[in-house]
């Protein structure tokens, strides 16, 4: 019944918000014509109404009403009578922080089991997952904990950078970090390339875009995979 | 009292694990033969044998015994009782969960106050700080909280990175990202970039090494500072 799509970013370079997944956008919340945005991930410390007012922009031009999940008095409420859902991206520490305080990681997930149209990108892909322990962002907030949504039964790694072979900075590189990972857990971890993303619906999870997506599983070398592969079998 | 050592990285691109801080480390170190070594933090998942073997290797070309923290029956009892300490970098997160369940961040917190030598290098110098929130690493556990040592009066940034001009990735900054810190926190944050570090000692903060730091303090633009610029006044 779940009907998502868990985007890497919200804007490719040299493109702007969203414009690459307008075709998705118009198929994914084809049967109706208001969405609840989920904007507490703040990117940069924008305010809820900001952010708001940015998707509002552009979702008009397919026709869709959108309604800060802010404006709501009962957020609880506001997500389980949701037409759709979509939520941007920014900091996944502040996002699934502001989620616990409000008690949303149940009800979104039960919406989006419900098949509730549910589109994250980001931040907002992140929570996706079953923890966002490969977030990678700055943990500028404490959340009550690092359980996400659950939605697909591995962990997303958005904007999956791979190695600068030419650089002298001596920081871990992204698969080094999520190898770290899987030192202390066991669950598998997709990188997803921006401009790629997962398109869950009919039991499966098919890889969409131009580009692979690389795959960390535990006890395992890193792989890649095509896209149209369904990782549906991934545990 | 305190004689402390925070520094940005172990290891300058083209060198040797801590070669270039050696003169500082004979100096630090000068009244102990012998040192504790908090191998917590394990850098790509390594044991903590394997990482106190590797700092032991080095410290023996000074003539410092090296015995691993792990290796004691009671840690809070050998860090109360080590003549020096170092705490090596890796997962921030990792080491700081381990302080926790251990129960050790009092008892170095007292340990230094009381002039016991530290060094810490990358997350080993982002626990010197106030808070954990502004370290670069993939939160790959939960720990207890994000509270640190709080040795000095503000947060670290270690392997402090300039933005890339050319890059495509639509990833943030270091310096977007430690804006978003200030967002939800107000304690300023000192970016070090590789290959400085801050000495502290007779109630001085001072940067060394050839680059200048960067500071960011809440509701001001960002700035540099030079080498031997004494930072104990930044609150």
């Amino acid at each position: 019944m779940q009907n998502i799509i868990i985007a890497s970013t919200s804007t490719i370079h040299g493109g702007s918000y969203l414009d690459y997944l307008i075709e998705e956008l118009k198929e994914l919340y084809k049967n109706t014509s208001s969405i609840v945005f989920v904007p507490y991930a703040r990117p940069n410390g924008i305010s809820h109404d900001n952010y708001t007012d940015k998707v509002r922009h552009v979702f008009s031009k397919i026709d869709i009403d959108v309604k800060g999940l802010h404006e709501f008095p009962n957020p609880i409420e506001a997500i389980t009578e949701a037409p759709g859902i979509f939520t941007g991206g920014g900091n996944t520490f502040v996002l699934v922080n502001q989620l616990y305080k409000n008690k949303l990681i149940k009800p979104i997930k039960d919406s989006v089991d419900k098949g509730t149209p549910y589109l994250g990108t980001s931040a907002g892909s992140n929570i996706c997952g079953l923890t966002m322990n490969t977030t990678n962002d700055m943990p500028v907030v404490y959340p009550e904990s690092f359980k996400t949504l659950g939605l697909v039964p591995f962990n997303i790694n958005p904007h999956y950078l791979d190695p600068e072979s030419n650089s002298k900075h001596m920081g871990e590189t992204r698969e080094m970090r999520i190898a770290e990972f899987h030192t202390f857990n066991t669950q598998p971890v997709i990188g997803i390339r921006e401009g790629s993303w997962l398109k869950v619906n009919n039991n499966t999870i098919i890889l969409k875009g131009k580009l692979n997506a690389r795959i960390f599983e535990h006890g395992k070398l890193p792989y890649e995979i095509e896209p149209k592969t369904d990782l549906s079998q991934l545990y």
